[in-house]
């Protein structure tokens, strides 16, 4: 049931509701815990011996049957009762909404703030308030528990068959278990080496974690942009990227009405939300990055923290002293951030006042437990100048950062490039391991050519899958129009798929324990012609069973056993399956004759096999 | 001037021709033989000092401008001097055209066969036939001039700077020259790290190479099926899918009229065309693997070599005793060929007779020159059968019969999976340069995941673009409709540019000297905002266009300092550029006051920079 949205409209049938097909919602708790109910997919098959195939699921209520959105009302806050009982919280007034927030609309163009604003929740200074902090103290947190039976896919224990299989990934040194305990989760956090976005103001979050040993995560980017977009586009993005998999979303948004359309998706967001705040504080100083300081950007950083912000991309990276080192480059400064805390640093000669209020930025974030997002301000615009001194020079200060947040409480991730060939990926993620002591990396692509635009979710995918094997936690997805315009829903829709891809083809390279289940019931599926099966287990239900019907669009085939692409006398796996029975007797055969059964071998010659077939045997 | 085919209809508007946009066919003739005039495709830029970049160009005289083609006319005969003056060749009557060769079909629906057809060719028993012949003899062919010529984008030296900057490449032992001499060549084939499927009934053919140590290069299937398709379509799939850069094309048609489908084909096709002949032969005998013997297969080697096919899959590596290594795969035997052999050899508790026969193959194909393509039978159907001992077994067999086939003067190339995880992709390669003595390898994909249908030209481009850097010589496309249904022409291009982007992708990671040129040219296209260079720079320029004006269609765009995506005030090149006269500035500064010149440096703080604003350094 996917329902088109209507532009320019707040009403809730703007947003796409309705499982997919073939799927329903099912909520699961860990035992002993029934406060706590984790949200997955579970894929009914046509087969009555195939058990219901479990996958992750990051849609939030909006893919449950039958149900009632109102974005006036928000998301129901599943965090509150948990958060509610921290003493480290306060709830206070919060910063006032000044009409600069908004890029100064005027009141016939302001979007209304969302009814479902609560007051905001702040930490207490010497309390415990960040994940990271708990983690470090030794404790467990609801949403570590909640995460950890979301990364088993709620397997109470291994899936029969499938840890032997898939434990001959190579994981290149990641340690990941063949089950995921909250005391795992825990410790992980605790190193560094994962984060849970959970902004203590965004309770409407169903928690996630990103980390080298847990399942790759992928994120989507929406936002408007000061030449097109509208505010109903921006929510309906939210919830369209999240049903076909994203487990975060960033906030890209420039000019009018930011603030409001971002308290919108927030109280509607069922995943972690992430912004760049630079951008908006650029907007409040009319767009001359020399106007920025850091009473602007701190207001920012307050302003969206209060809002429920889960993650913000800083880039206190790019220092005065690496800015010459893009001179030579083929495509310079290529992140918008990057090149605005460039210019502000140049034009004044001074050291980036994001690097030299670091603490300071520290110190908010971790009262509202926003995470940091690394940014790579001097990320490679192009193959050319992948891995150059530039981008090795900021990351270097990025791993020195990265010890500063955490002995400040704060939970840290790692972003990183962008345009990288595919013989230079490994050295980014094995530099990025090394320089920034194990925190997440989360990368852009990369992508490997530069010659496909329109096609750079594919030249980006094979990167992203490549970097996700190696280490990658996180990987930003990159859509179809990349490099030439905005996207849509349906290249929204194009770049989550193929980051999923890449997302999963880095899970099974990596021998992650539970990758393997859903190719495997795919594979059965497909040997027994099960047509339904395999549209409802593929990642895109709708469009494998759309390629279907335009060749074969009977009722009739979806149970035929062949396909349009040979034709019923050539398929393969019909012969395949008839062979089958005559296969496994003559191995039954070959072992019996090994054993001197010479006359029963005699026997099968002479038939042809025949009396085989008969036989009950697998 | 994509001219929309016409169906069931054999006219000449049915194909596609004209240039790709901002391009024009080029050809060029090494020093001293104007004779051989190799093609290529020219992009010109619009900023007057860059030069027009030369790409390879597959896609024959279609892309002219002002062509008038005339498909009963055939291509103009490019090899038919070189080919007339070798005196091991000798012209015959040629076989009788059968009734069974077109299916029995009746006269009313018999498609005529191609008027261009041509008394056929053949090698003398003890003369120099295949170009693996002449290698050997240590002689340098015409074809090999001319594939040396294309393979350097007819660079007559190193495009200055770009050898700096690609020699990074990690090639794993693979032997990329600067420069590709026939020389080179030459020593290529005779090791039989190469080949060129050329056979000598197929004059029009513009000579390609397929080794690891050239560009890599990717195959694209075309075929009608039992169920649906037409003739027409078949010519112009083959003219498409070469437009957008297939480089060989493999012709998998079944059913009726096959016969002459494929002359019209051979005779208007500028690239290699294979076939699977066990196809046409199960036609022969009703469909029936049982009814196969070596006589049907045999007469059809011959029908089709003289055609023309410049290379055909032998599954003769499916041996009896590898059969049931099948029986307890998730998805038993995939491989169309190899699921009739296997049909075949159990049925009677038989060995092959492809296998038998297999110098009986070696002789019928070197008198032709058909190059041998040993399929692989028993690649995997999913990753949970990757890398299985039937899969490697059969492999085996493969490196032994490689050998035969050299000792009988033929060219081999090796066919390859399939379904791989990623991490399983290294081992296939590695074992297939051990096990064949490093013939090229041929792999369809491999898909790196099975969750995916109507995505898998992405899950398997990811796996190509791997396999490809690894050592893969040529990579069989996948479309969107992989699994599902029948590509159409919109699945075709789309799977071919996938894997145009694999290929090149694979190539600067290899390290080929002259892969960069382009995404270089791309890059500064980018830096500069020249949108029209970018467009007709890419691998589909129509695309990249149409993605562009969605969001910007007014033409004063196109020079738009700023794009789409985030608007004028927020372009990080845009800034970057405003900053890169700074930043050279700071950067000659700093070395000035290294030098003492602390004069001058304090003059630079003073004015925050703006003195060198005005400075003419780049």
């Amino acid at each position: 049931m996917n329902i088109q949205p209507k532009r320019n409209s707040l009403t809730p049938e703007t947003v796409t509701t309705g499982p997919l097909p073939g799927s329903r919602k099912v909520y699961h708790s860990p035992a002993g815990r029934p406060e706590i109910r984790v949200p997955f997919r579970e894929i009914t098959l046509t087969d009555p011996l195939e058990p219901p195939v479990r996958v992750y699921d990051a849609s939030g209520p909006y893919t449950e049957t039958d149900i009632g959105i109102d974005l006036s009302k928000g998301l129901p806050a599943v965090r509150d009762a948990w958060l509610s009982k921290r003493e480290g919280l306060e709830t206070y007034g919060g910063r006032a909404v000044k009409p600069e927030d908004n890029g100064l609309v005027g009141a016939d163009k302001l979007v209304p703030p969302c009814p479902a604003n609560r007051q905001p929740r702040r930490g207490r200074d010497s309390a415990l308030v960040t994940q990271y902090e708990f983690a470090r103290a030794g404790l467990i947190t609801e949403e570590m528990i909640y995460v950890a039976h979301r990364e088993n896919l709620a397997r109470e224990r291994m899936v029969d068959g499938a840890m032997e299989r898939v434990a001959d990934g190579e994981s290149f040194g990641a340690s990941i278990p063949a089950f995921v305990t909250p005391e795992f989760v825990r410790d992980e956090i605790a190193r560094g080496r994962a984060i849970i976005p959970s902004n203590i103001n965004h309770p409407e979050l169903e928690p996630m974690i990103i980390g080298r040993n847990f399942l790759i995560k992928i994120n989507a980017n929406i936002g408007n942009s000061a030449v097109t977009s509208s505010v109903a586009e921006e929510v309906e993005k939210m919830v369209w990227s999240t049903r076909w998999g994203a487990d975060t979303v960033m906030d890209l948004s420039t000019g009018r009405n930011i603030h409001n359309i971002r308290d919108w998706i927030l109280r509607n967001s069922p995943v972690p939300i992430g912004t760049v705040p630079i951008y908006q504080a650029l907007e409040k100083v009319d767009g001359d990055p020399l106007k920025l300081d850091w009473e602007v950007f701190k207001d920012t950083l307050i302003e969206q923290a209060e809002q429920g912000v889960d993650y913000f991309t800083i880039h206190a990276g790019v220092r005065l002293a690496y800015v010459p080192l893009t001179a030579k480059r083929v495509t310079g400064i290529v992140s918008r951030g990057g090149s605005i805390m460039a210019r502000w640093c140049l034009a004044g000669h001074r050291e980036s006042f994001l690097y030299e209020h670091f603490g300071d930025i520290c110190d908010i974030m971790r009262k509202y437990d926003v995470s940091f997002s690394l940014g790579d301000g001097l990320r490679p615009g192009s193959g050319a100048d992948a891995n150059d001194r530039a981008q090795f020079a900021e990351l270097e200060t990025l791993g020195e950062l990265t010890k500063v947040a955490w002995d400040k409480g704060c939970q840290v991730m790692i972003e990183g490039p962008g345009h990288v060939p595919m013989h230079k990926i490994k050295v980014n993620m094995e530099k990025q391991l090394k320089e920034c002591h194990e925190a997440p990396f989360y990368t852009l692509g990369p992508l490997t050519t530069d010659i496909a635009p329109g096609y750079d979710h594919i030249t980006s995918g094979i990167g992203a899958a490549m970097i996700g094997w190696f280490g990658c936690a996180m990987l930003c997805y990159v859509t179809p129009k990349e490099h030439l315009g905005l996207p849509d829903r349906d290249d929204v829709k194009e770049g989550v798929i193929t980051y999923r891809i890449a997302a999963h083809a880095g899970d099974l390279a990596k021998g992650h324990p539970a990758a393997a289940i859903r190719d495997d019931a795919m594979s059965r599926a497909r040997f027994s012609f099960r047509w339904e099966d395999q549209f409802n287990l593929g990642l895109d239900p709708d469009t494998a069973r759309e390629y279907h019907d335009e060749t074969l669009p009977k009722d009739a085939h979806k149970v035929a056993h062949f396909c349009s692409m040979c034709g019923p006398k050539f398929c393969s796996m019909k012969i395949t399956q008839d062979l089958r029975v005559e296969a496994q007797a003559l191995l039954d055969n070959e072992k019996a004759a090994l054993e001197g059964m010479a006359e029963k071998s005699r026997e099968f010659l002479e038939t042809g096999g025949q009396l085989y077939v008969k036989s009950d045997r697998p």
